[in-house]
């Protein structure tokens, strides 16, 4: 695929990520009180992330032959969902950081506890989106939101956000617990994002459903392994945010344990991988340059 | 029904629930680390509330001819989704509560930081649970997930919060004002309570559906007043929390509006209104005492 056509596919995906985030949240059906509500989800839904969770459900959902328009109510629900996990996150009580991507966060912007509220409605209106899309099938339907729960829930993505939290009182984090935290915080999420994919375009099979998850949680841990060598490598300008967070914070990072080198080895190694599990999907080469790409960003 | 009977089928739909609830979070599959948050989500969960959404669920599921086994997977996910609301109330930023029915709030005894997250994970669990389940067909499941996640969200219970946090700064709230706050924060929970029951039983006709909500926004307004009234004339060991909170925090109520004795009369009379709704259940005999027992409540 030459590169305008990559960028092309990638701004067609995004735009109707945002098409559909703007239908699922207006303000038409609410009293006032509720468009605060209503303003401050948005705020943060609106705060310009990087859209890869959304993209790779309609990447999926493509390299299976499937039509796109069967992804959007998965695509939107899987942003809506990290938009309230990097709400939470954000939170005095949690990280306490008062910026997002050049932001003020939510409870800057919007206070306390209208984030806490904002961030609870993104939790649960996903499951909503999902059960009354028209596009999909009840029993995809009913696929796509078991295994949404699962990987938000307590084993998953919140499951991950505790372990990382136990992990910062500690200073002999290994390797295993690291990508143990990994998998869980972060590699979730992108997993099940591949999975809702394949599902939308009823390639279902146990083989499927498994390579489609393999190269989520690798894409997952060799997006975490450059991050964390772009906080030493970076500055605050290219990045977007403060780089030297992770020493400041004396937290176990792949840099920590094995230095900047052998981590972006690590990074490649596992984006080779991730690579080789795209051959099981026939349309692959938006997800093979997506897949490069992510690996050599430099915010 | 002899009050005897009435008990024993109370005791058994409890029973069931925290069955449910047990099985649905226990430590199995979970990491050491994971253990501290089911661990704070079950303190929340085995603080021993009046398990009146579950039971309407399964009284529902009864009164409409229905199995109660069918309503074990959206009972305890009510319960889950009440509980949730209630450790997220509690946080310093919200209502600033120590204490939950005589016992130190969830951050109290976990930290604010598992106490949030405890939450989420209970807001999205029962999307799992309900997914899961093999009573219900995926038709029920999904009218169920889409009814639930609205019941939940920023036109339901949420909204009902930044509504309840809006009219907190104001000493004029007038009468359809409180109704409608109360109608957000707590009558979307109950009647969809009473709806899921419904359908459970798979009685899904527009016509019983609409009873069966308007039963439960009546009995859960009547179930506000209540409230507004118990805090001015009981006493803090009757209730089980502290007596006169409202007048301290200046809060509009139906005694504020009215006064004790007009307030008795309006919850008498929208209890006769749910009383009357009930006729179009033929098993109704369970709901109507639970009915009369919910109005004449010393805590």
């Amino acid at each position: 695929m030459i590169m305008s056509d990559f960028n092309e596919k990638f701004k067609e995906y995004i735009a109707y990520t945002e098409e559909k985030l703007r239908s699922c949240n207006c303000h038409d059906d609410s009293s006032a009180a509720q468009k605060d509500l209503i303003d401050a989800m948005n705020y943060s839904l609106e705060a310009g992330g990087k859209r890869i969770r959304p993209v790779l459900v309609y990447a999926f959902c493509e390299a299976c032959g499937g039509d796109i328009s069967k992804a959007a109510a998965p695509a939107a629900a899987i942003e809506m969902i990290h938009t309230f996990s990097l709400i939470h996150d954000d939170l005095p009580a949690m990280d306490n950081d008062d910026f997002r991507r050049g932001k003020p966060s939510c409870h800057k912007a919007y206070g306390e506890a209208m984030a806490i509220l904002a961030g609870d409605a993104l939790s649960v209106l996903p499951f909503g989106i999902i059960a009354d899309d028209t596009a999909l099938s009840p029993d995809q339907k009913i696929s796509i939101i078991s295994r949404l729960a699962k990987a938000v829930g307590r084993n998953g993505m919140i499951g991950g956000q505790v372990i990382d939290m136990e992990n910062e009182e500690r200073s002999d984090v290994t390797d295993p617990e690291l990508r143990n935290m990994y998998r869980h915080k972060t590699g979730e999420l992108i997993a099940v994002s591949c999975v809702m994919g394949c599902i939308c375009a009823g390639a279902d099979s146990p083989e499927v459903l498994s390579a489609a998850a393999d190269y989520g949680y690798k894409l997952g841990l060799a997006f975490q392994i450059i991050d964390d060598i772009l906080d030493v490598t970076s500055t605050t300008e290219a990045l977007g945010k403060p780089v030297g967070s992770d020493e400041e914070e004396n937290k176990t990072t792949f840099v920590t344990i094995y230095g900047v080198e052998k981590a972006q080895e690590i990074a490649e190694s596992i984006t080779s991988e991730a690579m080789l599990l795209l051959e099981n999907f026939e349309n692959n080469s938006f997800l093979r340059q997506l897949t490069e790409l992510l690996l050599n960003r430099k915010n």
